[in-house]
């Protein structure tokens, strides 16, 4: 890496219209992130002395996208190209003496790896470095004509491009590396003589050159640079994301059944010898340790889930669930900001919100956290190795103690002492030969054609 | 298009062994509708004067699917090849003089646009339209011998092609159209001098040419005129139904993270900036607003998703769902004949049928509408800010008053008027100590072996 | 098929650290059964005399998973290359005279066909026969010399091999058929003399042709051989296992929309007009029968579905379901060791567990068995065409008679005679205006800041 002083320009000023959005392009998530942000993350691995992102239309969405990661907004408006959108940086970076990384908002996944690889050949004579690529099918990419050790000779937009220059498979990326004190000069030198009129960043490679300076291109994979400029595109990208985790994971030792259906976040952690089943959805901020099973069709965000425990099917945890050791949350369960202890188990069609669940408690069919009252939230507290009966609702504020037993089908409005028997339930009274009668009465009306 | 009136003979005569099933082959469903009614409504499209689909076996289930399709049936019965299954629809077509398109019931993804430009080619002196088309691999399908412009010289069966027609790549789908005035002559003059002794339809090219009329080739892509013949096959077509559409989706605004996840059935209608999680299932009948979001693992039939709606993860909506603007509908919610007024909210286990819930009313977790007593359906009425506490059961009928609150845990059987609180649910009772001796007692008898 | 005696030896001594596991590596499961187990049940299929497995590290967990199999186990501590491990099973198969088979635990889809044709080739002429097979890439795979007959002149390692013999593109899978009168003897004759001291198996064949008795090669698939050194390659073995079951399903009948997205246990049994929705996960021990209907999002282990059953979306069926014929078992719904007589439904948000139902009963929404106190499990009983009433707990061991009627919200912790009505819930009480003022109190605590 560069020993000089970092900083990173990003654009994002495009207008993003084939996204059909009122979202702003580069705030699109991609493995439960906004693609800004993990562009914005690659980019702090370099301790950088300043982010600028320079932005169109929606700055406002953008703005509070960045808000507390150290990122300052430059506007371009009206917009008049690429060089002129750098250009909107410079009052941002006054002062800045360094080397400038030149990033694109809606082309996310560029590495850490190779922005330090582009930086590492800027020197006093190497006033650009350009990033490469050459993609199976070059379209209408930009052409880089350089020689074996990477010095540029010319770049040429595709539509200035002569057959032989179009038969070059070097495409420009847009990336570039350039230390400040040349940036912003030539940046000025930068001229609109176009069908546009636009200000094109690619001519400062010509300007340096002519100024005896040297351009150097740098190759990576067509897949670091994939651009998304649509909804199709942003499926791709995140497809391509995905095949790479799925492949991590497994290499670090995490059963996939079929890989293809499980869907990581930018920041899932999963240890060893855990086995996810087909179609597990994992948003953002989940923790799995050592020795753990998820289930089929899980739903899982916000959550850490202890050793040897199993989920799932059919389950669903929600920011702040926590489960122990050895717990087990089955099917048709549903739990959020809750607790639960070592060995705990919740089995069954079951809602646990606002809860602390002691361990070894045992949360039976049914049961219901009433933890709403429609203003507030209230929690629920339950004893090491309670049992509640199923059906059961826990209208919180609420406390069973430690051993204590709830009785199925109880809505339990007052704590319970540990180690006591709580029920609160109607009483069961018989009708004998009542649903014959009724029956034969129904029918009739059913045959008649009339309701009660 | 052609300004001649159109009739539509489909050729549905075959056994469909290979599919291993009592239902008939063009009724198997793609993209949630039989294959054959795919067919008919790409020609109603065309605004056809006659429809007639020609039947061997089980030509009742193909009666009852097209009931009320202005569809005509002909049997074929015996079954003496394509030439003899055409002549059939001669009787339904009496007095009809116009273009006749010859379809096929088991190639259901012909599009209108493809039968308009095949009609569009007949004239006085082009008898017969032939549809062709080269696919990857041309197998043992019958080849055409073309000029430049689309003129036949000849078609011939593979099997009595010689090497160097089976060079050729143009292949026959087997569609046509051909003007009614001669279409019957032509059929009247094939032969069944050959090994299996049956009529086949693409002599009449032959005997049209020889008459000095011409009979012309365009073509299509493999993909629209591939035939169903396996369930195997169908799936391959189902596949690339889904590629389209979901790229259609996609290009219209909607976010799909995991596209291959997402099944639409054949009228899924899906608003701008809609976001769709992986694995979700549409059958028919679904119209979601802009903004809404699906989790994954929904499944969604005949239901309406109003603005910025947000349902599941494993939500059921099934016919008669109808949620409102800002509605939330939540993990394993099931709605059925159900409207849910503008941001109402359903968010955990709950089962709501035959319902109406008013704007802003919260349905606790649990709640159930017990809408049926085995005979009849019944419906329950909530009224708009009403509160229903978590597990409670509405007996319907039965209506609770906006703004009403419903205890949790209560089985309501009697409307509640508005702005009251209801609660149905017995007193909680406790026996201090009584879990300590139970478990006491109950860990005795594990040890010893016995039950209670 | 030879008319020897046949017994088979697996080699499963390898560490299997790429697996990064504390499972050893033969017993990763593969389509719901450990890898190893794939094997044995071919080799079974072969009635062989004997089976032994050499094992390394793990052993235990090996010796428990063939447990009641019949197979031996057979240690290589220390280890000392292939020759050696056949070696370690000598002992084992003390007194066998006939046919050996050499496998591999970590090569499990060698079928019986292969197994027996591999056989078939020796004779006393014939002293070791080798499975080979055409990679596409044959990387560092050891090479085969051999005439078109399948002689084998010289077997080489790769990073032995010429150039001339690193073009050749027939490979060794290490699999070896040989008579036991011969094996024995040429393993004692394989030397070490190598870079890494070890003793090769293949070393056999060369001393084998040196004796002038033949070594022969057949032929089959990169596909049947494929081994498995680490979950990514574990993953891709399960993709292609699944991929010709689900097309072995659709041949036979069965409908699946989205083959892609249904996994089949090894032993799951389907009938014929079975339709599968998108997304169906199937664990070991299914069977379903003929015109059933399963939606997507259902996972089903151990369980058997009758004629015209319709189960799901998002249902679990666990070991012990047995779902009678024209059963409708609804979405969030589990079912254990329950059995459902024809006729009967269970639609929404249940839990089935330990229970008898009879035909035609109707099992409400919300409905629980609660079959278990923490200590033991007990049953319910419910007859023939009782109706249980929506969100019920029925508190096991009880039984409701034939034609009961269950209210809504009960408790049931009685049994209930035949036709009886019963209901266990509280009375209705209502305070009016309550609500208001609650809301009013609320909100004004809400803006002051504090809660209740």
């Amino acid at each position: 890496m560069t020993n000089q002083p970092v900083a990173a320009i990003i654009l994002a000023a495009g207008r993003g219209t084939r996204m059909k959005s009122d979202l702003h392009k580069v705030l699109h998530p991609l493995a439960g992130r906004p693609m800004l942000l993990h562009l914005l993350a690659s980019v702090d691995a370099l301790e950088p002395a300043a982010k600028v992102v320079v932005v169109g239309a929606q700055r406002e969405q953008v703005e509070a996208a960045v808000a507390g990661t150290g990122t300052t907004i430059a506007v371009q408006d009206p917009q008049h190209g690429t060089a002129h959108a750098v250009q909107q940086a410079e009052t941002a970076l006054k002062g800045f003496d360094g080397d400038v990384l030149i990033l694109y908002g809606d082309v996310p996944l560029v590495s850490t790896a190779t922005m330090a690889a582009m930086l590492g050949q800027l020197d006093d004579a190497t006033a650009v470095v350009v990033l490469g690529f050459r993609p199976d099918d070059a379209a209408a990419y930009g052409r880089i004509e350089a020689d074996a050790t990477g010095r540029i000779a010319k770049m040429v937009e595709f539509k200035d491009a002569s057959p032989a220059e179009r038969a070059i498979t070097l495409c420009n990326s847009g990336l570039m590396a350039v230390r400040s004190a040349d940036l912003w000069p030539l940046l000025a030198r930068v001229g609109n003589d176009n069908a546009a009129k636009e200000y094109y960043l690619p001519d400062i490679v010509g300007l340096a050159t002519s100024d005896g300076k040297r351009a150097i291109v740098i190759e990576t994979t067509p897949e670091e640079v994939a651009g998304i400029n649509s909804r199709a595109e942003l499926a791709g990208v995140e497809a391509a994301w995905q095949a790479v985790r799925r492949r991590q994971m497994m290499d670090n030792g995490v059963t996939l059944i079929a890989p293809e259906t499980v869907w990581f976040a930018f920041d899932t952690e999963i240890g060893r010898d855990v086995t996810i089943e087909p179609n597990v959805f994992f948003g953002p901020g989940v923790r799995i340790a050592d020795g753990a099973t998820v289930h089929a069709f899980s739903h899982i965000s916000g959550a850490t889930i202890g050793t040897d425990a199993e989920v799932g099917p059919f389950v669903r945890l929600r920011p702040g669930a926590e489960l122990g050791a050895n717990t087990k949350v089955g099917n048709f369960v549903e739990i959020k900001k809750a607790k639960l202890g070592d060995g705990a188990k919740a089995s069954h069609l079951t809602y646990l919100g606002d809860a602390d669940i002691g361990a070894g408690a045992n949360i039976g069919a049914g049961t219901i956290t009433c933890n709403y009252d429609g203003y507030f939230k209230y929690r629920t507290v339950i004893g090491a190795g309670a049992f509640i009966g199923s059906n059961s609702a826990l209208v919180a504020p609420v406390t069973i103690g430690a051993g204590a037993i709830v009785g199925a089908g109880s809505v339990i409005t007052r704590d319970v002492e540990a180690d006591a028997l709580a029920t609160a339930r109607g009483d069961q009274a018989t009708k004998p030969g009542w649903a014959a009668r009724f029956r034969a009465a129904q029918t009739a009306k059913k045959s008649s054609g009339k309701k009660a």
